[in-house]
């Protein structure tokens, strides 16, 4: 079986320390404003000049208040300016009241930058079903200087049960001009397939046309976004925006230029990897899994396949106690609703094969067990025999700690 | 919202003591033969005479080889006479030696008990892709006694991870002839809705003609056994098997006779049970939870919504919790593939109303954590006003010990 990734290695763009903050003309901080109890909570982000953007949004028929007031800033121009994002409340099952504060938070936040409220974002992530203490908002809001930048901050602000934070950055030459790409995002709980079960904001300098970049980013999520799972619950609020200002001043770029390739390339790069760090930052985890699934009859085959395998709490739990028990990967395979020959099925934890078409092969449980201890990521690959397609979905361990977060969350 | 179970106090059947071996003509024991350490492994169940039998199998299309023998034995005569059960290993994955030794199986045991081949069914459940102890039971198997009864270690030696063993027993009175209809089930891991996550054996000494007893069988599970879930993974073994000898010497049940709806009636009463215990008994679980969800448009919408909502890892650690946190029943009703207006929705944790026509209600926190904390079990109502139809689903709590267990399974 394949070793992951071999096309990283001829890649056109170079990876960088950077997050959102670095392509040319973006700003960002975060402070606390109360929301919480000590944890920064309100995050801004700003660019010189307006952007053209794309976004993508939780596929949870309830969609929180800030996904109604985004989707329309977007809609009206194609562009953004600014986005004013807040932990710690989801303003999400709140009713008119809610919608309400979620347009507070744009008009005011665009007053104080000085932009037009429609180039404003609105993003909230954490408790559902509560009301936002929005004066605590407003006064927040007010302390914002776009002058006083806080990367650190910004990162900060956007979390909720995340251990680090999350950000990456690469440049990348288009045509003679270097352009950046970065991002940052939150994840932790709530997350699984079907859009976007964590906030993530990528920013570029990069000139590129609005509907191209829609494009691109609901084409790259399907393979990066949508390929993670946490716990299985889609959330209400989660959403991806990206933003390019055209500041490198590059040639504009669309899917029909000739350096498109290579920014698709990197732009993927940085959803991948955010997609990633969401994932080994799961609620509890201790390391990211991947399951890779090659040999599937369609793409649709090996995504479900390997979503179904990450997914499973069994699966979940044997990494988490570094126990090789393949069978859980066999069952899952089994009820994935995806056809599969069992005589057409090799299994390997890393590169210890432990089923060979279809047949237990004798390894070693030791060794096995010290792979699955001492890797991170832990990879599975599942090869089947009924075609060339495949997906990888990335995850993590179920563990301990997921229960505790989770049954004391709100306190 | 209305209390569950109205139609229980006016039953015409009446709950007693009692397990498989309490129908007329039924035997049962079980001891340790070394598959596990030390526990019961092997059970086995015996009608004096062949029993009409009908049977419902796991939906995971990697069934395992016991399902595909009890299948092709049911499929000869419709009739079963006894069951050989073992735990400890599934032999599913096993490939064609699997499936060699499950036949053994089948005909040791008929061979032992004096009947044919095709009247004998076989479960396993346990690990999967392990090679069966075939010798073990073997001599377990020689060391059968229908003579010998004991029901304590039948119920035993069919369980995994399983804390109690789970058995009910009715009596009902058909046109003045008393019959006994029993169950006794294991469950605990891979529990999840689409038949049939576990196993269990139903045995009565009603005469009751055959296919009304599969077709009764079908459409029971979809209301019991199908509406539980405990981690969503579909097992590649489970069954249920129906039994009934007809030593009762009542008027021949079937579909058009007068008294079918009170079989019927008792029949679920068993089946429900069998389902709850289960779920009660999900690995590391504390306590039942039931959802029960009324208004919906369609039956399929009700069920769907109710094992969404009990099937949620976050609904299910904020229980475990005790927190009373209904934004995460919203949150998966929200992702649940059925569309609901968020307007229409009032959701209840006992008799505590947290949200009212979709406006979240001022409740005391202090009672509802106190209602999940002494409450089992926990019920969750969500009633919409969207129709008629209502579905209740039953689960468990997310604990540390889910994690505990199934971090170290086989070991």
């Amino acid at each position: 079986m394949n070793k992951l990734y071999e096309k990283t290695n001829a890649a056109s763009y170079y990876i960088t320390q950077g997050s959102v903050n670095s392509p040319k003309g973006f700003r960002a901080g975060g402070f606390h404003c109360g929301i919480k109890r000590k944890r920064p909570d309100l995050a801004w982000l700003y660019s010189e000049v307006p952007a053209n953007a794309a976004a993508v949004y939780t596929t949870n028929q309830f969609q929180a208040a800030p996904i109604t007031v985004t989707k329309e800033s977007i809609s009206i121009d194609k562009q953004l300016q600014g986005m004013i994002i807040n932990s710690g409340n989801a303003n999400a099952y709140t009713g008119e009241k809610g919608l309400e504060q979620a347009y507070l938070m744009r008009k005011w936040y665009a007053e104080k930058v000085g932009t037009k409220e429609h180039l404003v974002g609105v993003s909230s992530t954490g408790v559902i079903g509560e009301p936002l203490p929005i004066e605590k908002i407003r006064n927040g809001i007010a302390n914002i200087s776009v002058e006083q930048e806080d990367i650190i901050n910004f990162e900060k602000a956007i979390l909720t049960t995340d251990t680090f934070t999350k950000h990456v950055c690469v440049k990348v030459e288009i045509n003679g001009t270097e352009i950046t790409i970065a991002g940052a995002a939150k994840g932790s709980g709530m997350i699984h397939p079907n859009m976007a079960t964590m906030l993530s904001f990528i920013t570029t300098d990069a000139d590129i046309e609005q509907e191209s970049l829609q494009y691109a980013l609901s084409n790259i999520i399907n393979d990066t976004f949508n390929m993670i799972t946490v716990d299985g619950d889609t959330s209400t609020n989660d959403m991806v925006v990206a933003m390019a200002n055209g500041m490198a001043e590059n040639e504009q770029l669309s899917v029909n230029n000739p350096y498109w390739d290579q920014f698709y390339e990197a732009f993927t790069y940085v959803c991948q990897s955010l997609a990633k760090y969401i994932a080994k930052d799961g609620e509890g985890a201790t390391k990211l899994v991947e399951v890779k699934v090659t040999g599937a009859k369609t793409k649709e085959d090996a995504k479900t396949l390997s979503k179904t395998v990450i997914g499973s709490n069994l699966v979940k739990t044997a990494i988490f106690g570094a126990d090789a028990n393949w069978g859980r990967i066999i069952n899952a395979i089994g009820y994935s609703g995806v056809k599969v020959d069992p005589m057409s099925i090799s299994i390997a934890l890393g590169s210890i094969t432990v089923v060979h078409n279809g047949v237990p092969v004798d390894f070693s449980e030791e060794e096995a067990t010290q792979y699955m201890k001492e890797s991170d990521p832990v990879q599975i690959f599942v090869a089947l025999q009924d075609g060339n397609d495949e997906a990888i979905a990335w995850g993590c361990d179920l563990t301990y700690d997921y229960v505790k977060i989770n049954a004391s969350y709100r306190t």
